[in-house]
């Protein structure tokens, strides 16, 4: 059946006038899922990752069960490290063999191919087009060049980042040959991800909220903004979704996308307002409303849809990942809540 | 010797025009000082929290090594967690037994009386005020109420802090009783900090970041608001340090500290416009700074310096506590280029 929607998410992308909302939500297809924990009960993180026939299957679970309006492919931020040459193990944060510490290190990166190394993301994709067969299109993803680079250099996560920050004050000249390296993988791998069959793309910059605004500038942005204009030649829309950047509206305006992320911590019509406006939105209730009474998770998605309402479109997303004890039942309170609302 | 400087800091804080802004770093008395280490090769951090002469040891340290402009005593922000009657471990993270994630939990909490439990904290700013002798101002602190009451219900630090907000979402009620309890003891605390001869004090409000403006306003402002009222009454400035708050920056202008702390995210200028204008503010050096060559601390420090010019005052700082592995050196880059500022 195809879901008359089918297209809302994308239409509400472009800036079109929509009936309402939609919604998908940022790990959708994870832990908080019986069936997703299921599948994880026999196979490891990184081989879920790996085959397209789980991956893929474990993407539709949330569509089947809520039907969200959108899809998104599941792997990693992280897939890509592996063709630039970095073992990596999920013990469960990520860490990775001999970080990008220094120069020298940095320069023995190889040029990647994502094309031939991550095919089964590729395959994964397809798959996904195909069974998906119109009821919702499908987002595929990876890490902002800022973003992978600091787990680069760190090994993994980090609670102040000082190593890829002590880097940039200390061998700038080294931190951009590292940059460069991700962000041309970076652009292949999402064009990639486009040929494949993948119908908006969202660019993942988690970690650019440790950034104030001249390293933001310099490390972050100048490197998003070459990938946005990349696709953009794609037709395909790009969603930047920069975590904790209140303090990057400025900077976050001119990054190229067409659909800017915000989290949880800005009202929605706030950050229009410090973007300049006339954007189109993603997100942004916080997902530990879902750990409260149905009641109040209807208000508190009200709440999230009124600020929404000026804007030039609003994609309805929590405002970070969905946490892993999240209750069904707030999901499905909060999918009903959405899908029922008709602005004024 | 008394530093003909020594009331430097707290004329700052009054926002009187004064020469040059003055020095002091978060967790300035900490492990990337080898006298630091050396205290702690022999007492854990407990135990050096809880014996006056010890704390008031470290606490001059740097003030000695670097002729800082103002001494933090060394102290914990949880030292109150135990007349609150939890049992408290470091390892080296905080962790508390039986967290206050229920109404049950909370109501059982006893009425703290902070004047006998932490005597150490109070005997400790005595005998400081007595060795510093009016070489520099003496600060007292603890922890704002949300940013304490946090750890009582998470039971330690936390990634998303999913059980405290969950908290405000399912049981405001509770969660207020929580937060009462907590502020009437941080109060007392602070009273008797200034009585023992603290000249100013701060509050760290170190998860207010993982608010959005209303659960912020509701559940730490509120609380703060009271905190400041109370201690304008002794005359003693008051320093309030919300970390990673640059989108609660409408709120924060009405806390009625006379310092704002900014961290190392926004520049000071755009802060003072975002605050409203007419802040003294506190800040706000990226400690990752430190990790560069001397030349870049200096540069960077004299854009600090330049970015704090036009406040009504500024009182040089770190944008966050310093990290354990910074370089003497570069701190001692950091004092000379701060001592040596000309305001034109």
């Amino acid at each position: 059946m195809i879901n008359p929607d089918h297209d809302l998410f994308l239409r509400t992308c472009r800036g079109e006038t929509v009936e309402r909302p939609p919604i998908w939500v940022m790990r959708q297809a994870g832990r908080y899922l019986p069936e997703y924990r299921e599948v994880r009960s026999s196979v490891d993180f990184v081989t879920l990752c790996r085959t397209p026939e789980l991956a893929a299957k474990v993407t539709l679970q949330p569509i089947d069960r809520f039907g969200f309006d959108a899809a998104i492919l599941f792997s990693d931020i992280l897939v890509l490290a592996e063709p630039m040459g970095f073992e990596i193990a999920f013990n469960p944060g990520p860490q990775l063999d001999e970080p990008a510490r220094d120069a020298a290190r940095i320069d023995a990166i190889p040029d990647a191919d994502p094309r031939e190394a991550l095919g089964y993301v590729y395959e994964a994709i397809k798959i996904l087009r195909r069974e998906l067969a119109g009821r919702a299109p499908l987002i595929g993803f990876t890490a902002a060049p800022f973003t992978l680079g600091a787990y680069l250099v760190e090994g993994g996560g980090s609670k102040n980042f000082d190593k890829v920050k002590g880097l940039f004050y200390s061998d700038p000249a080294a931190a951009h040959r590292l940059l460069e390296k991700i962000t041309r993988a970076t652009q292949t791998h999402l064009l990639a991800q486009v040929e494949a069959g993948a119908q908006a793309v969202q660019l993942f910059d988690s970690w650019a909220g440790l950034l104030g605004p001249d390293l933001y500038t310099e490390f972050s942005l100048r490197y998003v903004k070459r990938i946005t204009k990349a696709l953009r030649e794609t037709g395909v829309p790009v969603i930047y979704f920069a975590l904790n950047a209140a303090h990057l509206m400025d900077e976050v305006a001119t990054c190229g996308a067409d659909v800017v992320g915000v989290d949880w911590r800005t009202p929605l019509d706030r950050a229009d307002v410090q973007l300049g406006g006339g954007f189109v939105l993603q997100g942004n209730l916080d997902p530990c409303v879902l750990f409260g009474p149905a009641d109040e998770v209807r208000r508190q998605a009200g709440a999230v849809l009124d600020s929404g309402r000026g804007l030039k479109g609003h994609v309805f997303n929590l405002g970070h990942g969905i946490l892993p004890k999240t209750p069904i039942s707030a999901v499905e309170a909060l999918v009903e809540t959405v899908k029922a609302y008709k602005p004024a």
